[in-house]
């Protein structure tokens, strides 16, 4: 498998937030697809394999309305905020096999004006990764949101490590400096401060306002190739050098790790870099899936790009930002870009390595990373080059 | 990808219809799953890939269930009743691309107890596949149950090759003798003639009752992995020596196609049998999906056994019966076993291929097929050898 498929196109539609008149998931979607196919300079009839997000319209309705007259093979992945990154595996094991010449990846919803994540938590609990083990023993204590699952694990992550609120709000503040430079961030004109954060009030302890993601409309997408097929585009391709998903045990129930920070990436990661035969210190920039700020630093732990409890001096002192040892969430993140479930964060990693970002361009990027976090810490990752 | 996968374990829980004390979805799909385990001789902690159905419990809910430590793939097909079949292949991918050594596959519902699909798509028209086409185009007319959709197909066949009752009542009754012969079958005490057949209602013109297939709880499960690793199992490996599939065009409304009697087997199956070096005329049996009689005799021409408009000849005279030319559906099918999706006639595949189906078993069968068909049409076709 290894450094056999390429991303060759990348779309997005307008993240936005605007509860009057939104477009409909399926415009949004489309649009993030037909511009990923444009930039690839392919003929829409040319995809023949498709790979839906859980969240939003079906395989048949995508199909159609894109005009795909012979689609070949489709397969949802159903991790979440992890799912975007296995997506982009998924769509690199069918090129690769031979089932599908050039494989479409599209992701989106209508985070804020239709699917705010409290209300449909809070209404029908069959969609909380958990199940019965949510029902039975999560919903009883009032934990019905991700910012009260997550927030447990980083409560014990300050515990145990010393880990600050300073620290979690240098996260915040790395991702919103990143926006400021990102014509596309639902955040571009709203700078922050530390004071700014330490006022934000409290969500779930140690989670304030401003360490939660945005809640965004948006979609965006990315085409999938073999290498072979990829040299024949328009753009210059993006190598898959390695990519990874795994779950934590058990993955219905975060309360009952033995190694309450384990996440689908502790086990994923190693794989991934060692299929790409890097290390972490190769990598020039990470876009990390940012639910929450914790969820970066824990991430940035796991996938080892330092040891474990080191995340909060890891984060500070701007070595996140552009400029900086590791800069991550160039484009702001879901913290300050936009949530569209994690692929805003595979398009700007192609975007850098290509080279295309302007003034926040990380330069000379030659290898970057892109993981997914999901239904109580699935966990996926890939690393691409240029 | 040729000849590289191999389905090492089957295993089902019971199929039933009890309204009143049935078992759970997850109780019967652990059933199947660790049967299937355990066939293959394989202790669980070896599973790391789950392929589940669309209907039924998340990979999280499975794995945590299972037992399964390391899980590191994981995806759903979305292709209603093809879906098995597509998600065969997919395990195949999988373990052919080195992302997973052993990958479980598993399906199954509360059909008859829980979630009847008359009940279902009438309560809840966003489960219909067509979405804002069927919302607009259907509904209004009524078309809100496959038996209404498909019988529009079958009719126009009818129509334009003068295909008969008696015709689809000889799959009907070839699928209720095929299950006399196994104790699995729901309807394995309930013999039928075509006079029963005849004098069965209308569902929808031209299916009567005994034209559809049965609601059923239950669930089945097989396990996949590399040649190289099956050979060390407990069972002789069943090679998958050719797998695709596809959707019709336009996936999402059959009421609009340019060739109504295209599925997504029309293309899928030149491609599986090419993949596999066969014809057709090498095939020593098939499970085909058969949600109704008529699917089945569409099928049969589609991936080729016969020319367009000659299934109805091809089905005629006990040529698809145990014994015949081509025998169809040797465990009784969705029409006389049980309706778990598609597995069972995976399940069943691969029982015939090991020569372990007793007084149903086809002699020296040496090459199965099994189809899958959902969603308006949407077509899977696998090719399996011994």
């Amino acid at each position: 498998m290894r450094d056999n498929a390429c991303i060759v196109g990348i779309g997005e539609s307008a993240y936005t937030r605007d509860a009057e008149s939104p477009a409909s998931v399926l415009s949004n979607q489309l649009r993030a697809a037909t511009n990923a196919i444009a930039d690839a300079g392919l003929e829409t009839s040319r995809i023949d394999c498709l790979i839906p997000s859980q969240y939003g319209p079906s395989t048949e309705e995508l199909a159609a309305n894109l005009g795909i007259a012979s689609l070949r093979f489709a397969t949802t992945v159903h991790m979440g905020g992890a799912a975007a990154v296995t997506s982009v595996q998924t769509a690199a094991m069918a090129v690769t096999s031979g089932y599908a010449d050039y494989a479409l990846v599209v992701t989106g919803w209508n985070g804020y004006s239709a699917t705010r994540t409290r209300n449909v938590l809070a209404s029908n609990t069959s969609v909380i990764p958990g199940g019965d083990i949510a029902r039975d023993y999560y919903m009883p204590y009032g934990l019905t949101v991700p910012a009260q699952w997550y927030a447990l694990i980083a409560r014990r992550h300050m515990h145990e490590f010393g880990t600050t609120a300073e620290q979690l709000g240098a996260i915040a503040l790395a991702m919103r400096r990143h926006a400021q430079l990102n014509g596309r961030a639902v955040m571009r004109e709203r700078a922050m401060t530390i004071e700014d954060y330490l006022a934000s009030p409290v969500i779930a302890h140690p989670y304030r306002l401003f360490d939660c993601c945005l809640e965004t409309d948006g979609a965006a997408a990315v085409v999938v190739t073999s290498a072979e097929r990829a040299h024949d585009l328009a753009q210059p391709p993006v190598r898959v050098l390695g990519a990874a998903s795994a779950h934590p045990y058990p993955a219905d129930d975060i309360t009952n790790r033995r190694d309450i920070f384990e996440t689908g990436l502790t086990r994923a990661a190693p794989r991934a870099f060692a299929m790409a035969d890097i290390d972490p210190a190769d990598v020039d920039f990470a876009q990390i899936y940012d639910c929450f700020t914790f969820e970066v630093l824990q991430q940035i732990e796991e996938a080892g790009f330092c040891a474990r409890g080191e995340g909060g001096a890891f984060v500070e002192g701007g070595r996140i930002e552009l400029g900086g040892d590791l800069p991550v969430n160039t484009h702001g993140g879901l913290l300050s870009e936009a949530h569209v479930l994690g692929m805003n964060h595979v398009v700007e990693a192609v975007r850098q390595l290509r080279g295309g970002c302007g003034e926040r361009q990380v330069p000379d990027a030659e290898v970057g990373v892109v993981t997914g976090w999901g239904d109580f810490g699935d966990g996926s990752i890939a690393v691409l080059g240029r």
